[in-house]
This record gives structure tokens, C-alpha cells and sequence, in this order.
């Protein structure tokens, strides 16, 4: 099977605080973060917008880790730009300043070239948005999306008729429990999924991830790092080290393939805490992944 | 090694509140939890006190779970009693009422033939209280102790005293980090075994629990249970599952021992809360809970 992995999502400026430190117009965004993470598994397709002010370096960080940037637009006016605070406990935080600039009127237009996608990951959007990016892809194999409160809220019918064509549904455990009403997080995946994705991966930041299939549960703690320096797009390099190992191991969706992606994810979701944006994966390798993916085995076997 | 596990703890009349029900009186308190729990590996020897009005059925439920009830003490006056309702995420709870009553005055003085116990486990009470105890058993060869904010906040000295006898101290994260001052966990771990013990287990409730040794964390996550009933107690049949596998295996503590125990506690803690009080201990078996465990092993194995 010829793979390819596509991302459509946003690529940002962040300007981060934590209790630690300050950061200013670092590159961020979700399709950044997804992408450098998938990009050590193999080589992400990358569909987004940035402005007129993105620089090259960026372009440059991209182009270093494979990534396919065909799809990346430049449109007249600024990118897109978020702020937020961390609090002490580095779990919450309070975004400070959005400015959606051209990732406000976006519109993404698949090239031909990106249409026979094997992998599709839909980044936290609108599910309007979603739907009419995945109608441009002829036939997936495996379709995974990310959602937030804001959709559940404003665009509950949009999501709902979205879910059934998806493989996988990724989303926060507050998230899962704002859909379905179930307080019990157990029975909110299985309810996320019953209405309609195959499976369903709930993340639970600093906890760990879980997945649902149709007859079990499969748990992942998060990986015990001492040292979280920002917590920004750990979710979304999360999930591409989930799509980025399923689309390495060209594999159907069997258990065994989706547990060791979701073990994946959590190593690399366990990286990129480690500094500010994408500075901790730019300093990795696949050998110190595959070292921290077995030291992570053996810390949970007993 | 002649092994002996030893519990100083509360006895209570707990009544609950939650989301789906009800009920009034029930069979309560750590040492009860604790040494049910226990009793599904080793022969438990529990310290406590009871008033005039503690039932003979209850009695009755130690002795047919093989607990050794000689250091049960009968005292003039009425039994512990504890209220709580919790609130809908069962995560969070208030206290409504707590009647100390006989507990409140009450010195455990252990009997002769409990002074040789091998494994200690000094359920949630007073540092001083705790000190006191430990000092009536001869030669310990596994000390742990849970403690809690009230104490932190209250008697720090005397419970930073007490930390370097212990060889595990159990504890929620809220209280790891309230005693530390560390807000990211894994810091906040080590910084309290720093304090004394040679381990220390940090308690997450839902999210399962870590265990922090001189040079590695080892974390179990929560056995999903979709069927949350009643909570009360967790933390305590926890420390029974994993105190009283400790014992069974006769073993010094090394890691791969106290990994497996940490995997039986969960595995208790995961059943606890699937009725109302013991209701549901009351109903496992040995063979029961090892199944679990295997499957709760499968459902780490990636």
C-alpha cells in the first residue's frame, strides 16, 4: 500500500506564558505541531494559510522534516496569531489574544496532488470545514479528526453528522463529557462512539490518553516528564504520532497497530512539554523515540 | 519469612450520597476498607475501635474474611460516623457530617501478639498517633502510611518526623503538592520522597496512581470501570490490595514486587467502587481479581 498523510489545520504565531517563561510569535498552530510530530514516522502532507509576515526559517523547518508544503497558501494579510497564559499547575490556561487573520476566511483547497491521501488527519475547525476538506479526498483509509468545546457548543449537528465517516474522534475529557452528558469517562467514550467514529481517543493531558474500539479500552498514562516547559500542542503532536505511526506501519486498524500508535503519541507528546513550541522536537531523533517508546513499555509492565 | 500485615485504622458508620443513590450506616473507615481488601492475600490483623453499637455482623464479615479482629476494641460510647454526598463527576466530594465519637479519644495500644508484625500499614490518622503505633511493633520490614491535607497543614513537623521511618508513604496529588509546593507531579513525587521514604505512592483517583523510587516512576492507570457506584474507600482497599500482595509474596521490596502490587491495588480499587461500601468486595474471589489483573495487564501490553 502506497501511504500518505494528510493535515489540514491551522499554523500559528504563538506568544506563550508559562510560570517558567515567556515566549513571543514562535511558530505554533495545530497543523505545525501535527506535522513536525508525524514527520518522524513519515512524510505529513501539509494543507494550510499563513500570511505575508511568515518567514522562510519556518518554511526552511519544514522542508528539513520532509514535510510536503505544497499545500501551504500564502495569502495576503497577517497569520494567524494566538496568546495565552499557563497557570501554576500548567493543566489550564487562559488565551489572552486570538487574531485569526487569514486563517479566518480560509477555504482549503486540497491540490491535485494530495487527493489519493491514505491518512487523513482534520484538525480542531469547524466541522463544516472538516467535511468539505474530507469530501475532497478520494478514498481514505483512515480518517481521524479533532474537535473542542467551541464545536460541540455552536455547531453540534454539523459535528454529529460528521462522526459517522470518521475512523477515529479525538477530543478532550471535558469534551467527551459535554457531548454525551455521562459525568463517568468510561461510559463517555463508548457514547462518543456509538455516535458513529470507529474509535475514539480521549485525551486527558497530564493522565494519559484512552482509546475506545467496539469491545474494549485501551489506557495510556501520560509518559512522567519532570520537566514541562509549555504544554502547547502536546494534543496535536500527540495525534501525529498516532497517524504518523499508523501511516508508517501501513497497516489496517487493528488493535496492535493502534496501541503502539497511541503509545507513539504519548512519547512524543511527552517531547514536545519539554520546551517552548516545536524547540524539543527539533532537537529529537527516531532513535531517542524508539528508546522513550521502550522505556515506556517496561514502565508499565509488571 | 513468617509474614503478618498490621492495620491501625478507623472503623466508621459511613453514609453516602451520590448521584445514583443512597444509603444510611453502612460498614466504613480505612482499617475496614484496608483490611478487606488485604484479606484476598494475607490474613490481616486490624487495630480499631468500635462502640456499643457496632453490629455482629459486621464482626461477623471480618472473621469470615480470616481478619484478625484481637486488636478490635469495644468502647463505651457510639462508633465513628461519616457523611458525604458526592458531587456528579464522583471526583469530588463534601463532608457533611463527622461524629469522631469513640475514635476521637481513642490510643491504640497493640496486643502482645501483634508486636511481630512484619508489614505495617498506618491508615490515615494523626502523625503523632502514627509514630506511637509504630513505635509498639518490634521489627517492622515494611512500614506504610497514608496521611492527608488536615495533617499537612495541621501537624507538619511531626509528619516530617515520621516520613524517614516509613518505607511507603501514600498520598493524593493535591497533598504531594501541597506539601512539596511542586505543582508538576512527577517533581512533587520525588521531592516527597526526599522528605524520608524509601517510596512513594501518589494517589490520582480516577487517573490510577504512580510510584516514585529512587531512580524511576512506575504509573498504573485507573482500571477503566464504567460502573462508579460509590468511591468511599478507594484509597484505602488500594493500599489493602497492595499492602496485602506485598505480604503474600514474602518478598523484599523490590521493584518488581511492589509494580505487581501496585497492579493488585489498582485492581481492588477498581471493584471497591462498583457498590456501595464493601458490598462489592463482599461479592470477588481470588480468582475474580486475577482475572482482572490479567486483564488489566493485556490492556497495558502494546
Amino acid at each position: 500500500m502506497n501511504v500518505s498523510l494528510l493535515v489540514v489545520g491551522s499554523i500559528a504565531f504563538d506568544s506563550i506564558e508559562t510560570p517558567g517563561g515567556t515566549v513571543d510569535n514562535i511558530l505554533g498552530g495545530s497543523a505545525s505541531h501535527f506535522s513536525v510530530a508525524a514527520s518522524f514516522f513519515t512524510k505529513p502532507r501539509l494543507v494550510g494559510v499563513v500570511g505575508e509576515d511568515f518567514p522562510d526559517e519556518h518554511r526552511r523547518l519544514f522542508a528539513a522534516r520532509g514535510i510536503d508544503t505544497s499545500g501551504l497558501v500564502t495569502a495576503q494579510g497577517e497569520t494567524f496569531r494566538w496568546k495565552g497564559r499557563y497557570h501554576t499547575d500548567m493543566n489550564t490556561r487562559d488565551t489572552l489574544e486570538v487574531h485569526l487573520n487569514v486563517f479566518g476566511t480560509f477555504e482549503p483547497v486540497l491540490p491535485e496532488a494530495f487527493r489519493d491521501s491514505t491518512h487523513v488527519f482534520l484538525a480542531n475547525g469547524s466541522p463544516t470545514l472538516q467535511a468539505r476538506v474530507l469530501s475532497q479526498v478520494r478514498q481514505p483509509k483512515a480518517v481521524f479528526a479533532d474537535t473542542m468545546d467551541l464545536w460541540i457548543d455552536t455547531q453540534r449537528n454539523d459535528l454529529l453528522a460528521l462522526l459517522p465517516r470518521l475512523d477515529g474522534l479525538l477530543l478532550n475529557d471535558s469534551e467527551a463529557r459535554q457531548l454525551t452528558g455521562e459525568a463517568n469517562l468510561v461510559r463517555a467514550g463508548h457514547a462518543v462512539r456509538r455516535l458513529g467514529p470507529k474509535f475514539v481517543i480521549l485525551k486527558k493531558g497530564e493522565h494519559g490518553a484512552m482509546l475506545f474500539s467496539a469491545d474494549s479500552v485501551f489506557v495510556t498514562p501520560a509518559y512522567p516528564s519532570a520537566d514541562v516547559i509549555d504544554p502547547t500542542g502536546a494534543g496535536d503532536a500527540f495525534a501525529g504520532g498516532v497517524l504518523g505511526h499508523l501511516a508508517e506501519s501501513q497497516a489496517s486498524l487493528t488493535q496492535s497497530v493502534l496501541r503502539r500508535s497511541m503509545a507513539y503519541g504519548t512519547v512524543i507528546g511527552s517531547l514536545i512539554v519539554e520546551g517552548f513550541g516545536l524547540d524539543r522536537l527539533k532537537r529529537t531523533d527516531r532513535p531517542e523515540i524508539d528508546g522513550r517508546l521502550e522505556h515506556y513499555r517496561k514502565m508499565l509492565t509488571f
